[in-house]
């Protein structure tokens, strides 16, 4: 494992130092070796779905597994794109001249290896590779069992693609042990990583939790709201709930609890009911005395993410009532109030504590793409480094570089 | 200690909203109480400095835990200072248009509840309360056994000073139970801990990394290097390492290692040699064949913070050996050449991987005062979230505020 992160380290030194047009070229290539690739990929991966299917699988997880030609076509797309996009690497951050003559800059440099430990989706190897590859860092990947065999193969065509443009191979560096101690020892290694970022779900995140030393970011949970204000246009509000529940509910910006004051609850909670037919609703009892329909929550419901056509709902008396439910319940991801009050709207973007606070729009649109990232590495819940949807720039730092003339400190 | 923690958190959520006006007066109210209780602060030091020799501690361990008068206006004097300057609270970091007509705006806001668990220096209960005000953060302090007295009676007169001006007196909480299993509970509340800082040795560090789970920064080791390029102005270059290695050995971002070019070597280390009389030399045999008072170097010294009168000499024969000898032991904070070629210059700052790279002056300038940050609350030696002096920006991170008029997401 650390021969492993010292290669990475190394070629990380290297790609620290390579031109946008090096990079943009090798990404190119390595798009069109995925595509040439296909049929060994496609082939490796038909070993890990029939392993899965033999280990009695779900079909969920088997239709995140599974490869074919349009995906591997994605993938390489997903490639040529980043390939497009601005390299953050040697922005000017800032810089200022001190009394003493000393001239201080801060420059935008690559964070170096950056580790992702992920689950068993196989185009997460060339999507992360990508990322990391336009930052200038190198990519230390360690994938779950399941998709091993696709993951080497997607791997080996990235890593050729790279070499033929003269960039280091070891810019993918593929961890091919995935057994537990592996990954164990893979997020311990402080000497080589200098950002792990998990992409999975709530066992992973725990497992990082327990034994990571390296820095990490958290891509957390999303139980995210939409307070319908008492001043809220409720059309608005219908077609913003409707949209934030039911647009694609397995996504961690989708709603997954609807708040309203009470002022307008008798209006809008029947429409409501109306317009999320097929989606099961469980609410207080201000709610239920109003529609009927809503089934009784567990106090549990409000801190889930369901992330399915279900639904909680609570009516509150006030705005502060509404932002603390919403403090309480919320995991910091991305929280919605529709309302026509400027003092509503700004009391509530100052007080809920959140990644992404939204006004009058759909939660959905926390991702790096609406927000014209162009790519993103996934959505960050925590509030060191990184905070809402990560891009090229989250895969950075800064180093600060200082020029003098001779200065000592007195 | 969960209770502990969600009093710093709903005080969080206040100082979060409270004006630059109110924490300026919170900051120097809580000056003059600290002056107005020195008695008190005193007395419980001497409690903690008796026991502390009972113990049979060292006399720098007492040194440092030992309070005075004047020390107590110090601590009151950095209160003030931090009163002073900037609010990083409220900046507008960025914002833009997407073509659906969001308005994207990234505002920085505070972290929340910043922990700080420390070693026997009392002043660091005042010294990071006040940063951490000052940045809008309730400060949740776990000092060491030895300081408890102490740390209670600062953390009290803190407490009452800020409650006066009408701000939570739970922007400080001092944990009070200092055993090992409440040092690792405190590193372990998720719930509440939005950023832990610890300001201590490397045996602090080590419990961190096994223990904590909460999000962290490190303030690391300092494996500093001078490296006299061939081009150096030797004048300048003794001057620099003078200052870096003697002016104050005992901080990080002292010099520990002195690497120079082959064909300066024999002009230069004789002159070093002589300037630096008192500083225990080690060196490789190059350098001791120029140089025969300069002791053999064990392999381990080039990796070793000294913190003392002591320094490694290597002779390299390039300017790429000497990035790769800085890049192999250095600790990743502050490295500095001496050189008039720019274009060793820019390989050096370019392929030196540290928080600082330092051109034609001492390392000693790595410093929140000497970046004009006012002030400091560590070191970062990590990449992420903040990279060398933390000042109080690095206490704060940003949230999102979106604006539309509906938009939902095809």
């Amino acid at each position: 494992m650390l021969q492993l992160g010292q290669r990475a380290k190394a070629a990380a030194r290297q790609l620290a130092l390579a031109s946008t047009g090096a990079k943009d070229e090798a990404l190119r290539t390595a798009a069109d070796l995925l595509v040439r690739k296909a049929p060994e990929i496609l082939a490796a991966n038909e070993i890990d779905v029939e392993r899965s299917q033999d280990g009695g699988a779900s079909a969920t997880v088997i239709d995140r597994l599974r490869l074919n030609a349009a995906k591997i076509e994605a993938m390489a797309a997903g490639l040529i794109k980043v390939a497009a996009l601005p390299d953050p690497v040697g922005e000017l951050v800032d810089g200022w001249t001190r009394p003493n003559g000393l001239r201080i800059e801060r420059v935008r440099v690559p964070l170096g290896v950056v580790a992702i430990v992920y689950e068993n989706r196989p185009n997460v190897t060339s999507d992360a590779a990508g990322l990391c590859l336009k930052s200038g860092n190198a990519a230390f990947l360690r994938g779950s069992s399941g998709a091993i065999e696709s993951n080497k193969a997607i791997a080996a065509a990235l890593r050729e693609g790279i070499a033929k443009t003269g960039l280091p191979e070891d810019a993918v560096v593929l961890v091919e042990d995935t057994s537990h101690e592996s990954a164990v020892e893979f997020m311990q290694l402080r000497e080589c990583i200098d950002c792990l970022i998990p992409r999975g779900g709530p066992s992973l995140i725990k497992a990082v939790l327990e034994h990571a030393t390296v820095p990490y970011v958290i891509d957390g949970d999303g139980n995210c709201h939409v307070y319908v204000d008492e001043a809220a246009d409720l059309d608005m509000a219908l077609a913003i709930v409707v949209n934030a529940k039911t647009q694609r509910p397995s996504v961690c910006n989708a709603a997954e609890s609807l708040v309203v004051h009470e002022s307008v609850a008798a209006r809008f909670l029947p429409r409501a009911v109306d317009a999320l037919t097929g989606v099961e609703l469980v609410g207080d009892a201000r709610s239920r005395a109003i529609a009927s329909s809503i089934g009784p929550a567990d106090p549990l419901d409000y801190g889930t993410e369901f992330l399915d056509l279900k639904m909680s709902v609570a009516v509150v008396s006030s705005l502060t009532g509404a932002i603390e439910h919403v403090n309480r319940h919320g995991t910091g991801h991305t929280e919605a109030i529709v309302t026509g009050d400027l003092e509503a709207a700004e009391r509530f973007t100052q007080e809920v504590d959140a990644a992404v606070v939204v006004v009058n729009a759909s939660t959905r649109f926390t991702d790096g793409e609406e927000f014209g990232f162009g790519a993103e590495i996934g959505i960050s819940t925590q509030k060191l480094h990184a905070r809402g949807p990560m891009g090229l720039r989250e895969l950075t730092t800064v180093k600060y570089v200082i020029h003098g003339e001779g200065q000592v400190r007195q």
